[in-house]
């Protein structure tokens, strides 16, 4: 997996299936589709966007390669009109957007896709597989941060994140949203991010003794080495490290610092720390890791526990209280009209739209959905980002989207900053202009019996 | 992504800084390592293994070409012994494994790695990480198969997969756990699983009106044609299915079926079958789909909903109830010598193990936990499948992966069948020999205070 190196067939076949037809048919006409979330899961007060520049190099890249168009030919499927048609497409379209790490609520745009009909509907699929899964890693990485206040908070979920790419850009994600590192050396490579690494209990469980482990570790890692100290008993292996520390200087500056992963994470921290400081060794940092999420890193912040950093993985890169969020790609426009969809319990608000956000005293205080054009208090979140398929602007950095999420937070009302569920959401007002311009796509539309 | 071909980077900062330290002070002996799951979640009585062909193409192709080597080195937190020893890298250790498809429980070793210590340690993370997901997947989605009985199952899911390699794997696990097919084309591609797809609300909102998308859809697709009819009225929209068929009979014969996607789906399902049988469309068949998961399919076919199909996405793709497996890769023996983790709430069996199973009457109806070597009655779940690195036997193909699968899930105890948790788990039980052999483990490596 390597970000920007996109297959074409990564869709779903109705795209495929429903492109065709439009060919076929002659509609081709600019099309506009929208990114959104329709509601929030309860456990969540806002979301993070992110995801965007990996939607760039999906359809920045966008091409069905020949040994594509043989397999889908030999299906038997499709027509020459739509294999002539891939065989010859790139991403012409327009493209506005949300910035990565803005926080975002239920309804609002996040991305809007202009562009041919055949050719925005065909995006669709991989456009959501990726705005999806970062909003919703950011998000939640976000509330672990908050929890963690100024805690040290590394990205540990790998082996458990869904296949390789979910792996790489949770690393991403989680460090947009404020965590300082990863554990997984493709994202470090891919991004930039920093990497971090303690041991595991089978390097303990290798050697004759803990303290042969330790030392061993030790020598091969000057300065940098994170001793694991739970394989047996905690407290005993902390003592052990103070006696490693008492053996020469030199041992004793090669010791980082220690991590336990099991049992009261809280309780053993207190009790190693104090062997730790007796020992002489107060400048030897306390790692914890084991089963975190939020509310477990919000207890053991809260009880002050002396945890210098922790690792949070599992429930991080699957995103485990709230897996997937309910957002869709939709349909806003055809050849100029207003359309939406109304199936029960899924309408939408109508035509191409934009998100205007009002700032009190540093804080956001209400958010405007209008239609696209429409003048509004505060400043637009959605900015032009690709015109012809041509980017407008430079990207920026991992580090200024960075930057710009912990703004964002801390910019977020206090209600919202906690860990529980807001009793009061956050207000996104809807402008009587888009509530004009949905009548009026449910008039050019059809309407229920 | 396509499957086989891995980032040797894809792995946790640790592997690499353990792997030096083992080179440098030679503990470079034979290690085993197991793969299991340590708890089942309480919504699943059992596991079906899944993802081996993954970690085999993975084991297989493991190489760190140039630019990997290059940047490990830019980062300057390597020696240049684990440098030469990755230049040189490729995986000659051997693996027995249980097949894909056969049910599993907590503690039952999946695969066992057996390796220098260096390279058995190094291949952790990804291995876990392709395991994990595809065992996830096909545990989930042989309940949804439980639950739908004979009615045709569809993954839809790939939009909220989490990532790229995510909706490709978690077709295939559902393939292999009983669906019939999946939405997402490049698992067709990659994997020769059966592609279906109907049509999305854009396509119908894009035309002025319900009946002229229809037409337009079934001339481009005669006979492949599922049409969409929940945009706006179910019913209204099944009517016109009725009107559109009697036009001509070609237009009649180019109708395959008709969705559902919101709403009451089995309350919509009966009214639109009677329309449409008293339409004369007796042959049209009936596909749902909307937020289903193995108890809303369960609901459905226990109700006699006249569904033909079902398209599962979300809760599928990303096992919603259940994201995750408490799972782990654990050191079994070091240099001919048991060894197990003791950390708190984490102890494991030591050695290398077997897992042997009895049948009665063609169910199963125990599993015993031994060590590799020792005799029992049964047949034993794990086989050789690479020695010193080259595959023992041709692997199988992915139609008798599929077959070995329903036949486990036939054979299963019929109260673990249930989609409720089972009150009594299926029985595993352990050899009085491997109880010797970790106590042994426990003698050789250090005791708690």
């Amino acid at each position: 997996m390597r970000p920007g190196r996109d297959d074409a067939l990564l869709t779903d076949l109705y795209q495929l299936t429903m492109a065709q037809a439009y060919l076929e048919h002659g509609l081709t006409e600019t099309a506009e589709f929208e990114f959104f979330v329709r509601d929030l899961p309860g456990e969540r007060n806002f979301l993070l966007a992110a995801g965007l520049e990996q939607v760039l190099d999906y359809l920045q890249g966008l091409t069905f390669d020949e040994a594509a168009l043989e397999w889908l030919e030999s299906t038997g499927r499709f027509s020459r009109t739509l294999l002539d048609w891939l065989a010859g497409l790139t991403f012409t379209g327009d493209v506005d957007a949300v910035p990565e790490g803005t926080a975002v609520f239920a309804d609002e745009p996040l991305l809007r896709v202009r562009a041919p009909m055949p050719l925005a509907q065909l995006v669709e699929s991989r456009v959501i597989n990726l705005l999806h899964f970062q909003t919703l890693i950011a998000s939640k990485a976000a509330r672990i941060r908050l929890a963690a206040r100024d805690r040290l908070l590394v990205d540990f979920g790998m082996r458990r994140a869904h296949g390789a790419e979910a792996a790489v850009l949770a690393a991403r994600a989680a460090w947009i949203a404020g965590f300082d590192g990863t554990a997984t050396v493709a994202a470090g490579r891919a991004f930039g991010i920093p990497i971090y690494g303690t041991m595991a209990h089978s390097f303990i469980e290798a050697h004759p003794d803990e303290v042969s482990a330790f030392r061993n570790f030790l020598v091969s890692h000057p300065g940098s080495g994170i001793l694991l100290i739970d394989t047996w008993d905690t407290e005993r292996a902390a003592r052990r490290v103070v006696e490693l520390a008492r053996e020469d200087p030199a041992t004793k500056a090669a010791i980082k610092g220690v991590r336990i992963d099991s049992g009261d994470l809280g309780d053993h921290a207190r009790r190693v720390r104090r062997i730790l400081d007796e020992g002489g060794l107060e400048g030897v940092t306390l790692f914890a890791s084991g089963n975190l999420d939020e509310y477990a890193v919000d207890d053991l912040v809260a009880d002050q526990a002396p945890v210098d950093g922790l690792g949070v993985g599992t429930r991080l890169d699957v995103a485990s209280d709230a897996p997937y969020l309910d957002c869709a790609y939709k349909l806003q426009s055809y050849a100029g009209e207003p359309r939406r969809k109304r199936s029960e319990g899924k309408a939408t608000w109508a035509g191409a739209k934009q998100v205007h956000r009002e700032h009190h005293a540093g804080r956001m205080v209400r958010d405007r959905l209008t239609p696209a054009d429409e003048a509004a208090p505060g400043h637009a979140l959605l900015h032009p980002v690709l015109r012809g398929g041509e980017p407008v602007n430079e990207r920026p950095g991992l580090a200024a989207i960075r930057d710009h999420a912990a703004a964002e937070v801390e910019a977020l009302p206090e209600a919202l900053r906690s860990l529980e569920p807001t009793i009061e959401p956050y207000p996104v007002l809807v402008s009587e202009r888009l509530h004009e311009v949905t009548r009026e796509a449910d008039r050019l539309g059809e309407a229920p019996t």
